[in-house]
């Protein structure tokens, strides 16, 4: 990268991070020039990139302003899937993104793995090293088959903050959350049964109803308020279905929290028509907001809701730590983890334990909280930079994903497969669909950090957009 | 316990070792005495003491002789379980079981758990904890999903020994071998399918087929031969069984090993009649003799086999370690371990890789080889000491488990009930029959170190069986 470069690209940095507000004065091209040891030239030509990339206007005789602020790209609007029970396909797909979390040359804009390297984690490691020092027959073990009680006290606490009163006894530790919702459909389902999803739905999930032989029925989602309640209602009507799974709190895809007068709709439809709900809440904890919101579980009185979380985003996704209230499938569900998934490792539930309550997860997940927003923030300003018009974008309130809707002929399994080419992976929004939806759409892992690498990624994610955009010469020749 | 008593137990223990063979004089009164520094009289106490327990007996003017050997218990015969398929119960006994893992004041005689106290599993801790210095990045991600390729590495040629020539792509790491299973059957099988097994068979795997809702039929096995080709056969003619569960390898309970003729033939059978083999190898490493038996799976031609073993019998069960080689099954497999049980904990999963590439995995099972079958010959030399006359125990050629046949009066179930109220855990031999056969049956873990403790723990065993023999006094007046 050349000085002038460098510079335009700190500069253009401030100005996303608003250190420079929308409108202002930027420093003189004097000043600069001795703040960093650069030529006077140099920074001339930083300043014309920055023009060039609309972030900045000059005013004649005044100097450069910051460029004043664009709209945001609207919200992608409440989606429209099939409303009839699917097969689910693409595991193909989901497979080859699983594969690249071993290939570290890929930068993966399309996993879902949270930011680990902040030195909040730090009391982790000790507690790793510590619990096999110090608890080394338990370490060496089998475990409860329940899960380690004292972790279970824990997250009863934690819990305590979404509104939802359980004891130990109530818990029980599985290896991640998307085990947990396993072993809750595997409690309640049989092959061929019809599970209602949010659409667009994680592709984890839509791969583990289709592992289960489950069919799928995408309701239609608000990316502001989540589930229509009104579509729920009518495929219930419709069909028998035994289940919803729904990710009220910081909604993966889409970044929504459900208002708490919806999560209240949803509970006394499932009531009135006796399904099960499977609430995920493992993005809960990373709402922006303080306090975080209350889970649907919260005001469950007939055990109906089963919540399922874990640490995966939270701490970290090599605990394979999650947890699950069964409510009143409580007993089946612990057959079934025997059966089908066994006990835990006993040594990570146990650092995670002392983690918790030395205060250490608090703290972390307080500035992950942070972090996250800010790149998100980010990440949006670069979307609005580098990717064409007429975008739309969603406008999470906690986690870390954002979920964009391009022109409608632009298709991102295309694109995918040439960005995959250079070594860059992002999730289609076809993944996030039983019926192969959503193929103009895609979600961006905004954990990892906006630096210069991945900001150049976003630069060639844009340029890879807008070329998909033109319209096929081979077929316009024709 | 009184001075005698100790210079009895100790005694009895050198007898039981074989350091005093049978009709051998035994030290005099006075030289005992001398050696131990008790009074002639304790020694006096102590032979009677083992006079009455019928190891030694007196020889007029020329001391005391160790007993004549009494017969071996004789082994029990090939069994004869229902020919039908079942559903299985009794998840509330094995339930139970799981509980008493967690409370540390229970004698655990009816648990799988090896001996992970011996200093042979050191180098385990060091790795444990080096892993997590030096391997953060992995410790904290997300694993592969097939696992850790170093350790599949590692596990391939480890599976050479048993005569199976695969490579890391053609193994699946899974939480335990139970957890193997439970996913083997999941690729297959269908809620309502059913499966033949060994009769007895290992009552976890029993609730497995439960909990998948499986039905399981009997087999009548031989305690030296192994499960009954014939009956297999026969029941493959009457009924559309979709695969059979096998343990040729050290068998649990029953100790066998197929011998390699019976394993070809129950190949050629399962080829003929076009049913899957799910073969556990838990044990297989913990053979007697070496080299270790081979497996069923070394002689699959058409991917039929899905060899199933873990590390937790060989090294811990904490780390939670098991793969599948699961032939033909690989894609569906690896699609239902992502659906069912998720990926991995990476750290165990390095420290294990770790642990067997610098040698420590065969110095350490060699020696617990040896100190399991010591166990065991011990532990039948406690049971003809101190258990009834007419009981059959088997002879196991590996792994640590002894499987005792008691008259058939004697309900185990019962016993095992008054045993708990003691703080002792025993496994009826009901649990490990679909149709709740074996009441008069136990299984004894013989990882349990022989010693004081334990013996006792025998001898109260022992008591409680023949107080079960005796005629019900209240039935006896009616």
């Amino acid at each position: 990268m050349t000085r002038y470069q460098h510079l335009a690209n700190l500069l253009a940095e401030r100005i996303e991070q608003g250190l420079y507000r929308h409108g202002e004065k930027l420093p003189s091209v004097r000043s600069l020039s001795q703040e960093h040891g650069v030529s006077i030239s140099t920074v001339q030509q930083a300043y014309q990139t920055l023009e060039q990339r609309q972030l900045i206007t000059p005013q004649p005789r005044s100097g450069y302003f910051v460029a004043p602020q664009k709209a945001q790209p609207p919200v992608p609007p409440m989606s429209r899937p099939v409303q009839r029970p699917v097969e689910i396909t693409q595991w193909d797909q989901v497979l080859n993104m699983l594969d690249a979390r071993s290939d570290k040359s890929i930068i993966p804009f399309g996993g879902g793995s949270p930011d680990v390297t902040q030195p909040t984690l730090k009391p982790l490691w000790r507690e790793m090293s510590r619990v096999v020092q110090h608890n080394l027959s338990e370490v060496l073990n089998y475990d409860e088959l329940a899960g380690r009680r004292e972790l279970r006290e824990q997250i009863a606490r934690l819990m305590l903050d979404g509104g939802s009163v359980v004891t130990a006894n109530d818990l029980i530790i599985t290896s991640g959350c998307h085990s947990a919702l396993s072993l809750a459909l595997l409690s309640v389902c049989q092959p061929g049964d019809i599970i209602a999803v949010e659409s667009p739905t994680y592709y984890g999930t839509m791969q583990l109803l289709r592992g289960l032989g489950l069919k799928a029925i995408e309701i239609p989602t608000d990316p502001n308020t989540g589930i229509s309640i009104e579509a729920l209602e009518l495929a219930l009507d419709q069909w028998p279905i035994k289940g919803v799974i729904l990710v009220p709190n910081c909604n993966n895809p889409q970044g929504f929290i459900m208002p708490d007068a919806r999560k209240r709709a949803v509970l006394s439809l499932a009531q009135r028509y006796d399904i099960v709900i499977f609430e995920d809440d493992i993005y809960g904890e990373l709402a922006t907001d303080y306090p975080r919101p209350r889970t649907i579980h919260s005001w469950d009185i007939d055990g109906r809701v089963m919540l399922c979380s874990s640490f995966t985003k939270t701490i970290a996704p090599g605990l394979r730590i999650g947890w699950i209230a069964p409510g009143r499938y409580y007993d089946k569900l612990l057959q079934m983890k025997y059966a089908a998934s066994g006990t835990n490792v006993p040594s990570t539930q146990l650092a995670a334990s002392n983690f918790i309550r030395e205060g250490h997860y608090h703290r972390h997940v307080r500035r992950m909280r942070q972090i996250y927003q800010r790149n998100m923030e980010i990440y949006t300003c670069w979307l609005r930079e580098f990717f064409p018009c007429g975008i739309c974008v969603t406008r999470p309130t906690g986690g870390f994903m954002l979920w964009v809707e391009l022109p409608e002929q632009v298709d991102m399994v295309c694109v995918a497969k040439q960005l995959c080419r250079m070594k860059i992976q992002v999730a289609p929004g076809s993944l996030f669909s039983a019926s192969g939806k959503y193929r103009n759409c895609l979600r961006i892992n905004c954990a990892l950090p906006p630096i210069d690498k991945h900001r150049e990624v976003m630069v060639q994610l844009g340029t890879a957009v807008k070329v998909a955009m033109e319209p096929d010469e081979s077929t316009a020749h024709r």
